[in-house]
């Protein structure tokens, strides 16, 4: 691989390509894959401490983070969030500069919320990228449902055409995929279908957390319907459920822990969303499938 | 969603399918997804600490235990794990059992084989699913690299047919995929194309360590391919660098960093492997166009 100039989340390379015919070199684009640093300081005057690494397409990296410091629960409200910004420190190179970003979260009474945080990620091993303790799976899935509450359970009822128009109104918005073929996205969208916010990553994780952020950052509630380019698993669903989504779409499979985690959240799940058809896995009284 | 009884890897349910036509409930199947919990012992007589959990499709977990204990670093080699099993504990439930695994690892001199990664994964923030830091993924390809070994880097040349009919041989194995059409699957193969074992995950990266540890476990050797069924990223470029991998094959996109890696630790990177095409990133001498 030859890297030919970078372009926001691709990059061009040379390639042999095989296709029957030719062998000769030719160029091409791949998607850009690199460590994302997400550093935290409880108020304006606080040090930086890091909280996780992940891997991700560079681009939107102020809404990843904003996004995953509250799937994570280091903040539970977007006014938590004072700030979030590319490092911006001499003493670093550029080079590594552009993959860190510092959060600064409001201080907390005692001052513990990003200590006591990492204490508990570390005491269930490993709990930022989905490696949960299985009783770490079950408060977080209680954690969703209490935020889904009692009295938002209802949602939308959307017609059947809104959202098998879902995948197209993504795709015209997914710039570099067109180019790579290699990123995932995901979209928020209002009743209607009208998409509020789309976002890009190598994964689909990462994407649903930019998209989760952006609107986090502008203090806007999350619309109610969210569409993943990919399968559909608990953390996915986990996300979506902390961030008020209440019908969850994919053009692909649901797991069986991502429709369980929905139907005690009160989400509908719609799976396989491919031209004129879907499967809807649970709380189908949100989709009019005649309209 | 209703659970309509559970076999190995999928779950039935009812759901509503929106085709164009009926609008009734019907019988599908989802991929199962659930916690696993992985713990370590050092000798047969210590005690087991857990090291993490990863969310997996049941099936073949003792596998996946030992694929990612070698990929994570906690052994280093198939002789350093004594033994790996379910959890046999009369005060846990069956229901917890069944997702928990104990490896019997052998002790180092101090015995601080587990205790040190563990310090070591909650150092580097949570470094055990691929969130890992910035030094940490340079440590990891400096070790890859040296895992791989000058020695070894030449590896075989495969003809161009070989590999084509790579991805019709994964697909003829995969039991789960064809009912829930929701299991990524990971087959390594030998030069000659020939399959020598393939598993299935809602995750790709636990489809891959899957692969790794079932031959770890017998002691085998890693043969030169790795073909996995979705997009290629760091993470799994590395777990094939330190099983040695010679060829490492998608039939979707590899990322800049799986490339870039690659190419460090001289494995070769084919990719949209599909019907008569791919793609061929990097060390191209490795395939014989013509063949």
């Amino acid at each position: 691989m030859e890297d030919r100039g970078t372009r926001a989340g691709s990059m061009r390379v040379l390639l042999r390509r095989r296709d029957g015919a030719s062998g000769g070199f030719e160029e091409d684009a791949v998607v850009v894959e690199e460590p994302l640093e997400i550093r935290v300081r409880e108020g304006r005057e606080g040090g930086a401490v890091r909280l996780l690494v992940t891997m991700r397409t560079p681009g939107h990296d102020e809404d990843l983070a904003a996004g995953l410091l509250f799937s994570e629960g280091v903040i539970g409200a977007a006014d938590e969030l004072l700030d979030v910004a590319r490092l911006d420190d001499a003493k670093t190179s550029p080079e590594i500069a552009r993959n860190v970003v510092v959060a600064t979260v409001t201080e907390r009474p005692g001052g513990a919320r990003v200590s006591a945080r990492r204490a508990e990620l570390m005491s269930s091993a490993c709990g930022v990228c989905g490696a949960t303790s299985i009783d770490r799976v079950r408060e977080l899935a209680e954690a969703a449902r209490r935020g889904a509450g009692e009295a938002d359970r209802e949602g939308p009822v959307v017609g059947a055409s809104v959202l098998t128009a879902l995948p197209d109104a993504l795709r015209r918005q997914q710039a570099i995929f067109r180019s790579t073929g290699g990123l995932h996205a995901a979209g928020l969208f209002a009743a209607d279908g009208t998409l509020v916010v789309v976002r890009e990553d190598v994964g689909r994780h990462n994407a649903t957390d930019k998209a989760i952020g952006a609107l986090l950052r502008e203090g806007r509630p999350s619309p109610p319907i969210l569409l993943v380019s990919g399968r559909l698993g608990f953390e996915i669903a986990q996300k979506a459920a902390l961030a008020g989504v209440r019908i969850l779409c994919s053009v692909s499979a649901p797991t069986s822990l991502a429709v369980e985690l929905a139907e005690e959240t009160g989400m509908t799940v719609v799976g396989f969303l491919r031209g004129e058809r879907f499967n809807v896995y649970c709380r189908p009284e949100r989709v009019d499938l005649g309209a």
